[in-house]
C-alpha cells in the first residue's frame, strides 16, 4: 500500500475512498468523478483542497495556488493522455452556481474536436437527468453512478501519469 | 491619469483601453467584459495574465498562482458590491473547449438565485445568437458590444472597490 492509499480524504461530507484518488499534494488532491458525464467516455475529474471549505473565497494563497498548480499539472497530463486538444476548467462556486456538495472542487474535462456537436451541449448534458428541477446543478447534478472497481480502475491509470 | 491607467493591456491580438482595466498586479490584470451576457444586467468580467499565452499550461507557477489569487479576489469583491450569493469561474482553455481569444482568461460570473431559471440556461443565454453554429463558443463569442463609455464607467465603479 502506497501512503497515498492509506491516506483517508474527505470530499465534503463524503469519505472518499483512496482507490478513486490518482495525485495529491499537502494541500490538494484529484479523484475521478462518481458521476461522468454523458457520452458516456467523457473524462471529468475533480481537484479539490484537501481541507473542507465550501467556498474558493475561504481558502488561503497558499492553497489558492497549489489547487491550481495541481489543476495545471493535471489538466495537461489527461489532455495529453486521451488525445483531447483543449480543456474545460469550472468551479461551481455556492449553491447559485450550482455547487452541491459543499467542499471546494475544480471540475476538469479534456474537451475533442465534436465531443459535443454544439459546445454547449457539455451542458446541456449536465442537465439532461433533471430538467424538472427549477434550479438544476450542472457539474455536480445526480448521474448515473459507477461501480468502485470502474473508478479505482480510471485512478490507477491516471496515478501512473504523475509517477 | 493613475499609473494603472497609464499602462497598456494587451488581450490576445487586442489593444485594452486602460479605463477598462480595474485591477492589476505584476503579473495579471482584470477587465470589463465588451459583450456580457443576457439578461442585460447580468455581470460578466475577465481576469487574464499580462503575457500573452494560449493554454493555462503555458503559464509559470508564480503566473498562474496570481492569476487566481486576483480571481478569488475579484470573486469575493463583486458578489458582495453586486448583492450575489454565488460565483462561477470558468476557462474555456483552448478552441474545442470554445476559447477564440487566444490569451488565457478566467471568466467570473456572480450569480444570484433564479438569475436564471434553470442554472443551466447561463449557457444558452452565452450561445442564444449562434445557434446555426456547429461548435459554438460559449462564453467568448460574438454578443451586442457595449460602448466604451458603458465599459470604462462599470470599470471606474469596480476600481473603487479595490482601492
Amino acid at each position: 500500500m502506497t501512503q497515498m492509499e492509506a491516506e483517508h480524504y474527505k470530499f465534503g461530507p463524503y469519505k472518499i475512498d483512496p482507490s478513486e484518488v490518482f495525485f495529491s499534494t499537502k494541500f490538494s488532491y484529484a479523484l475521478v468523478n462518481l458521476r461522468p458525464l454523458v457520452p458516456g467516455n467523457f473524462i471529468h475529474v475533480l481537484v479539490c483542497p484537501r481541507r473542507g471549505v465550501k467556498r474558493f473565497v475561504d481558502l488561503t494563497a497558499d492553497e489558492t495556488s497549489d489547487l491550481w498548480c495541481v489543476a495545471q499539472k493535471i489538466g495537461g497530463q489527461l489532455e495529453s493522455y486521451h488525445n483531447a486538444s483543449s480543456l474545460t476548467f469550472a468551479i461551481q462556486d455556492g449553491p447559485q452556481a450550482g455547487q452541491t456538495v459543499p467542499h471546494v472542487h475544480i471540475h476538469i474535462m479534456p474537451r475533442k474536436s465534436g465531443d459535443f456537436e454544439r459546445n454547449d451541449e457539455i451542458y446541456d448534458a449536465l442537465d439532461k437527468k433533471e430538467k424538472e428541477l427549477k434550479q438544476s446543478l450542472d457539474l455536480d447534478k445526480e448521474r448515473k453512478d459507477r461501480t468502485p472497481d470502474e473508478m479505482s480502475q480510471e485512478a490507477a491509470e491516471y496515478r501512473k501519469l504523475f509517477m
